[in-house]
């Protein structure tokens, strides 16, 4: 009796928070202050579980991931989930991979929220396209080599490859491709397109989690060593010349400064 | 006597830390950790002071800030700081605004460390370029209105707008501009060059803070409304479809309608 009472008091109201790129404690102070008041956890397949355990224990969980090219919850069944539980238990975090409106489809959410007039607040989070590459000492900017950096999917609504892409590649900006891994000899030919051949080029793989993996070459060869270094999907692709001041790239830098020299 | 012995078994190190925005829950679980451990706290202007408290009270605090156009610190010498502090202190936690490597020239200090051997970390902030309109429910992507966005830097090293901004223009990118504001009408025009008078346009103040400031319009309107709404630095400005998204766009957004079906 007790517990139906305490849930007709609780008033409905979203909050849609960032969760960062994968390491737990990359997640902010506002996003778990957030956590601590959950009723209702919707989280992503991106997402620590870890982070779960900032919620009250008696707080509902669930898991609501769809990976690209495998969605298991259409986002339909996502917005419905979240207002059946602000409704019923009152506030539900909306706990997303990254920033939540980083290709995360968080307006989308927004805006269905306030269709039913349930308050929702937003909370950013740390996003893979930036705080990925800085965490291994890959700048998105830097003076003399980037004054811009583009961010980009790999995967439209459609499932192609942005058209934003084939502009981004004749840029001089940082280009930052995320969900783009599995298509990636078709991204590459973008930029061998626009003679971008020896750009230097990372591939991080599980950024900022304790088995992340890089691969780093250039455009003419980063097929190759992303196919031996086995990278896979969670994956971001970093193209520019801020690459060029990786540790694993100067000794590649070297090999090719032999090969120009010899042509 | 004991304060020196203490000193000189410290192993000189340094942190590149990210405070975010602005308001000083939006720092990571991660940068709370590393203030905590802190000997020392060299800190820039748009770093929010109340972060400070998580350092030890006796850890020393500096103030290093420099807004655009107004050095007082010259670069050279925040990165001297940070090594003469290492030496003699330990920890260094460099806090600095927004993350680190978004025109926050933390590259430069990575490299300077690395040339006197002193390991050095890095902890990413939320980017105000993707935090900020997202607080004010600006998503920088968003199915059907942007694939990709285009941050790019107002002021660059020569104290000139990015020549990345007029490619951006061109393109159908969400396009966020940092410390750009003294320059908006410089860089509105570049837009309005593209033919780009209608798209929508929001300039953001104090992000984050509770002395936040928006003002919303078109290309051809928003160099008057900043100016009635007294909008000054530290502010971005986003150009794109998104920002039509903006509760405040939707009543202007009629009007230019109207405007349109009279012509």
């Amino acid at each position: 009796m007790i517990n139906i009472a305490e849930k007709n008091i609780k008033e409905p109201r979203i909050t849609l928070l960032g969760a960062g790129p994968g390491d737990p404690d990359l997640i902010t102070l506002k996003g778990i202050k957030a956590l601590k008041t959950a009723d209702v956890v919707l989280y992503d397949a991106l997402v620590n579980e870890e982070l779960l355990g900032y919620a009250p224990e008696n707080a509902v969980k669930v898991y609501v991931g769809k990976r690209s090219g495998d969605h298991t919850y259409s986002q339909e069944a996502v917005n419905s989930l979240m207002i059946d539980y602000a409704v019923n238990y009152g506030h539900v975090v909306r706990l997303k991979g990254g920033d939540p409106f980083v290709f995360g489809r968080g307006f989308e959410e927004l805006d269905f929220a306030a269709s039913y007039s349930i308050p929702a607040q937003v909370i950013p989070g740390i996003s893979s396209s930036i705080g990925v590459p800085g965490l291994q000492n890959i700048p998105v900017t830097h003076r003399g080599l980037s004054e811009s950096f583009w961010v980009v999917t790999g995967t439209t609504a459609s499932g192609k490859v942005s058209t934003d892409l084939y502009e981004a590649a004749r840029s001089k900006a940082t280009v930052i491709v995320l969900m783009g891994i599995r298509k990636l000899a078709e991204i590459v030919a973008i930029f061998k397109n626009e003679g971008k051949n020896k750009l230097p080029v990372a591939i991080i793989q599980n950024g900022s989690s304790a088995n992340e993996q890089v691969a780093v070459g250039i455009v003419d060869t980063i097929v190759e060593i992303a196919e031996e270094n086995k990278i896979a999907s969670p994956a971001l692709i970093v193209f520019g010349e801020v690459v060029s001041l990786h540790p694993k790239f100067q000794p590649i830098k070297e090999f090719y400064d032999i090969i120009a020299a010899e042509e």
